[in-house]
């Protein structure tokens, strides 16, 4: 690991409460630091915890001076072999938020302070257990509520994207040792480095850079979700469909504690995506009916707030013509949308798609049977567009997207410069850049205000 | 320990998450049973821990066939040394709710079935890690929020009510064998029980039972905290004295996450006691306005629902006559109460003190100037009577409440039967049922339906 830059203040002992607030069976309390075993033995008296191995578990009472707090099992990890790679000590005691309190009360009062948030895990990048691109997974992968979000934190935690950054730095090392060593010979002319196999080089760092930023949009969407607005005329079955579509999938939501709970939006997880729903209390009250004329001039607002659009319209009650000029104002307006046809269980599918067989890409459903596989497929192909690859690298961090876009830009200074035939100590300046940007993101190069910033997003605890 | 009852179901392997729901920086999952070590060992590949030794801490990934799951700490407790008494495997992941789920899904798939409220804990009982009073106290415990319930309940997890239970039971088994050894001398009329010393027994039992038995006033107020109604003329100050109470104590409350969310009262920790302010939205709408004449019959239905009534007067609008029959309809009324004199710091406290002389137990203070030290003694006072001696047995739990009546039933049975002369074969019956009693709380005596009624109120995953 790189020098690292001097911090203020992570030579103390940090203490937080690690399991979510409110009462359970168990709750851990994480302490980490130089001082953690000193503190422990005062707290805990069967036995010398600081005398015991690493990774082993012990059963026994902590008490504050004479007084019992609770029969706890502290887990202890000695540095280097933690978590943070300092000493660090977990208790487990009874889940009731007030004896929890106690415990880290009782630390506090030993000379341990509360721990920032994510600080634990920024101690872990201090002391290179992991590099930043590891360290935000952490936090990627407790935020993560589907399948895929899940694996592209897991994915990163583990280093995959660390290893492509890894194996472009190494190139563009070796293309800048290769320069840098016509500097040395640059009285007489000569060049080492052959300037086609340069060009190749650079090309090639910048088609992974390129496939990177291009995964970001995907890399969003499985962070964030995607929007989405069901929009058309009043009775073309919205709230049916938006019944369907929930229906299969809330067992598998409501599941999970806190996934829906702060947000008005209803949220369906298809294959992995999260589509949130936008203005879901107006498609149940019935008051989006919007686009009662032909034109989308009035869902403008909504539409502008959606990743993608749903025109759901009734087969029976639309015209191929009618439907023709609806597609054109959402082509004009740029909208990514799915024009739905319902309520094909009336009149027969293959009359419904006989109907609009001048009209392209129509999707057709009967949202009361709740025959809406084909429209789940489009959703989700609309926003991979063949895109998802598990086991490649795909950015989901913003901070990322945007060095690797500086890097991009850099690269493009290196390709001009060697075009440009510019001598040979810029274009090693432009590699340096190169080089700067990517160390940003893995964290070899990194300042105070920016780490407190990536982890003061984190959870307290972690 | 006795023999068990045979009990079905409880010889599989469960799991549950132990820790609260939520996002949190680490969740923690229980796995208890034979099939415990079996199943992890299929979950967690990087190696055997069915062959690692008990009480150690071994990271690695949680993969579900090839699918990585998530990255975790597992601590393994082998049969008999862990909380169960069985095959325990505790497994610490990332605290997304998401990401547990699937862990818990694995283990499910694998043979594992979600654990019942309490059943980690009933299967301690079952296989005598506690026995049931201890079992009930780790309910206790969780749900302490104050500094006595949580002193109440570690003193029993510690053991210390079945102690006391154990020194009846043995006192009484003690007096039975005297008695049925006379039966097997019956022939020859011999007495081995010194009558005299016999009633010197029961009475001593007597004598701790009852003490037990009154404890539990102190116990529910421990467990459930005491109501108060605070009442009074308009303008004698009832939401400032609201708010001088508050105020300090505000803080403390506010800390412990769960405390007062669900409720619509404030409550207030003094020294340890909870005090539930009823109606506490009246008093800060001044709509608690009551007694506005002298009689007490409008604010009766307020007053039969509090344990404490506070009556707050302002000592320069009151007469001593005025208050003398306020309080005769207190007393008539049967309700604890406290006289309060607000107020305090306009006439000055000598020349209020002086006012009402002849009126005892009024308390004075000044609500506005926060000083309220001497009322909120007298609340704790009259609450405890100098009951509290925190190394006591107090009876918080209402079953053992019941049963330690039933017994004290028994004792005079007893009593009656020793002072009636009966034959020894009719006393032993009576002494038997006062140990069916004793055993009934320790869970020495029990059966299934009431075992799982116990256990249903614990959190799932302890």
């Amino acid at each position: 690991m790189a020098a690292l830059p001097k911090l203020s203040g992570w030579d103390d002992t940090i203490v937080a409460l690690a399991t979510p607030p409110g009462i359970g069976a168990i709750g851990v309390i994480r302490l980490s630091g130089n001082k953690a075993f000193e503190i422990i033995d005062q707290l805990f008296n069967s036995k010398r915890l600081s005398e015991q191995p690493s990774h082993t578990l012990h059963v026994g009472f902590i008490k504050d001076g004479e007084t019992v707090i609770d029969e706890v099992v502290v887990s202890i990890y000695k540095d280097p072999r933690s978590y943070t790679g300092e000493d660090l000590v977990e208790v487990s005691g009874h889940g009731s938020p007030y004896v929890l309190q106690q415990i880290i009360n009782a630390c506090l009062k030993r000379g341990a302070r509360l721990a920032k948030p994510g600080e634990f895990t920024q101690r872990a990048f201090l002391h290179g257990k992991l590099d930043l691109t590891q360290a935000e997974a952490v936090a990627d992968l407790i935020a993560s509520n589907t399948d895929i979000s899940q694996k592209a934190a897991l994915h990163n935690i583990r280093g995959g994207f660390s290893l492509q950054l890894k194996e472009l730095r190494e190139r563009l090392i070796r293309f800048s040792a290769l320069i840098e060593l016509e500097l040395d010979f640059s009285q007489e002319d000569v060049e080492f480095a052959d300037r086609k196999q340069l060009h190749e080089l650079i090309d090639e760092v910048d088609s992974v850079t390129a496939s990177l930023i291009n995964s970001f949009q995907l890399g969003n969407v499985i962070r964030n979700g995607v929007s989405v607005a069901i929009i058309g005329k009043p009775n073309a079955g919205k709230s049916t469909l938006l019944n369907a579509l929930l229906n299969e999938d809330r067992a598998i939501v409501s599941d999970i504690p806190g996934t829906t709970r702060d947000t008005i939006e209803e949220v369906i997880n298809i294959d992995g995506i999260l589509f949130r729903l936008i203005d879901t209390a107006g498609i149940r009250q019935h008051t989006t009916d919007v686009l009662e004329s032909v034109g989308v001039q009035r869902s403008l607002e909504k539409m502008r707030q959606a990743d993608l659009v749903i025109y759901l319209f009734d087969v029976n009650e639309m015209t191929p013509n009618e439907l023709l000029a609806i597609k054109d104002d959402f082509t004009t307006q740029q909208t990514r949308y799915l024009l739905v046809a319902n309520k094909v269980d009336i009149a027969g599918e293959n009359s419904a798609r006989n109907k609009f067989k001048d009209v392209p890409d129509v999707i057709f459903i009967s949202a009361i049977r709740q025959n809406t596989e084909n429209l789940k497929q489009r959703m989700t192909d609309v926003v991979l567009e063949g895109k998802v690859q598990t086991e490649s690298t795909i950015v989901t961090n913003a901070r990322h997207f945007h060095a690797l876009q500086q890097l991009r830009a850099a690269l493009q200074d290196v390709r001009k410069g060697l075009q440009d035939n510019i001598p040979g100590d810029l274009v090693a300046l432009d590699i340096r850049r190169c080089l700067h940007y990517l160390g940003e993101i893995t964290g070899e190069i990194t300042n105070e205000d920016q780490l407190d910033y990536i982890f003061s997003k984190f959870c307290i605890g972690k």
